[in-house]
């Protein structure tokens, strides 16, 4: 059975599980932010899936990227698996603006998260799961 | 013709061409640290290539992350495509390890570069070149 990693429970919000991955949206109102979690257990970098399963990966984090435009309208996408604090794979997805905070450094590690208010969390994760998950 | 952004120029050396990426190796001693250059012009996300275009680059991707894991031995590779800063698409690899100066923090934006010696970089660059370009 696949086993998330608690920290990633802990900081995100489930929006739905794909052919391969657990999308999550990192509770972070500063950034829209998806998290794609290959659901395979002790797997820590990409080129530990299969080739099958890392083209599945590429699908889903394109289909992911272009929803995140649509929804979001950034002006660039980061995409990266770094895993230096948590060691589970996963690729962050995380829609960037001139005038956000941590413009024009990355993300993490740079600032610590400011959770959604619940309402906003809500309308969010309905519009997410509409876009990406039917 | 292929134009590569002048900011990647000057802050790497060139290690070779594969079938659709530029290899880079950063001029920064502190890590090993290559990036994958789709030889595209105008391209700023990786959804603005084509479905065999993203898989050719997965696909070199996987080789050079396979090729940084044999020639350093990292604890965990970081692979991310960010482009604040330079917005042609070009994709990071870097070797990381629990010693390094950023650890556990991406290495962008943290700290400044400190080039290689000559005789380092060109020992390196000749590891790198009979590895991934012949």
């Amino acid at each position: 059975m696949f086993k998330l990693d608690s920290r990633l429970h802990n900081d995100t919000f489930f929006v739905c599980d794909l052919t391969l991955c657990r999308v999550l949206l990192m509770n972070d109102r500063q950034f829209p932010w998806l998290i794609l979690v290959p659901m395979r257990n002790d797997i820590a970098e990409i080129i530990d899936l299969s080739e099958h399963e890392q083209q599945t990966l590429l699908k889903e984090s394109a289909k992911v990227s272009k929803v995140m435009q649509q929804v979001f309208a950034p002006y660039k996408l980061n995409v990266g698996a770094l895993g230096n604090v948590v060691r589970q794979l996963h690729v962050h997805h995380v829609a960037r603006f001139e005038t956000d905070v941590a413009w024009p450094k990355p993300v993490w590690g740079n600032q610590a998260a400011i959770a959604y208010e619940d309402t906003k969390a809500s309308e969010i994760l309905s519009t997410l799961k509409q876009a990406l998950c039917e």
